[in-house]
């Protein structure tokens, strides 16, 4: 039942099969700059790997908010707040990156 | 409490009053431009009217988790899964604009 | 020739046009509040706001580069430099708000 | 003089290790959903992985900007013109992801 933790085996692949795409996005660019690619081209591969990540964590944050943000506020209590608090902190910082 | 409505006399105040802050920043910036103030420092007026009306939808978007979704989830049934991805949408939006 | 001047009777024209639709939805944000429409509606025409206000911010970056950077380039010495600098630090600003 | 390409070494070794702290980031990422990591806790180091890939493909823009956008300027005609519009279009692509 999540308990705040990132659980669920289907997901958890699914989550880890994003972030090695990403890692290889990344290593991509690397590729790219030893290779002395021309700028716009590694800029464009930086603005696809950024996009990506943005998507993983939007994800991430819609089964949080479905699994532990649900249940703390069925919950109620301080411990529902506190849920919705650091949701909200934590949406600020994705929308600030 | 709320029932998906913008409620609450201090909040509502406070936000209309953020809102003709914004309205007065782009008006600023219209003036600039009738001006032919130099670009670089009509976009820095323009970037602070963007993060200021990002403010403002992180600020509503607290507000709508803490209550709407809160009393949502703490009923739960369909209308608690409504809300959380109706919230979640929004959040993408705000994140990709 | 612009002279670091935002100048251009057309541009200028189309520039203030979109400015003030901006300012129209910011004024159409403030009777949503007043009328309390729900939350996720309010934050959906916030985010077309702020996505209006980037695309004018990157079509007055794009002309200052095409002309004050392009002219300051073309003369080179400090002044280029300078120039390069100054949009440099606005993309930036714009990325980060 | 760098005709549109990536070079200078201090700066490609600098990029690299930039990137390769950013690949290490996504792995730490990985790491955390793997050991199931509270979810609000990913979400920090997701936001400290973008930032910090905000961040280089701004320094990679201005470094373009100061030479192969400068340097196309400083010759003029079309070349010139290709290059402003090509960073404009990566500038708008960064604001956008």
């Amino acid at each position: 039942m999540g308990m705040g933790k990132y659980t669920g085996g289907d997901r958890k692949a699914d989550n880890l099969a994003r972030l090695r795409r990403v890692e290889g996005q990344i290593r991509g660019v690397q590729r790219m700059v030893e290779q002395d690619t021309y700028c716009i081209d590694v800029l464009t591969q930086v603005s696809a790997a950024t996009k990506a990540l943005q998507s993983f964590a939007l994800e991430l944050l819609n089964e949080h908010m479905a699994t532990c943000v649900a249940d703390a506020a069925a919950k109620g209590g301080a411990e529902a707040d506190i849920k919705v608090k650091e949701a909200s902190d934590a949406i600020a910082r994705l929308v600030r990156s």
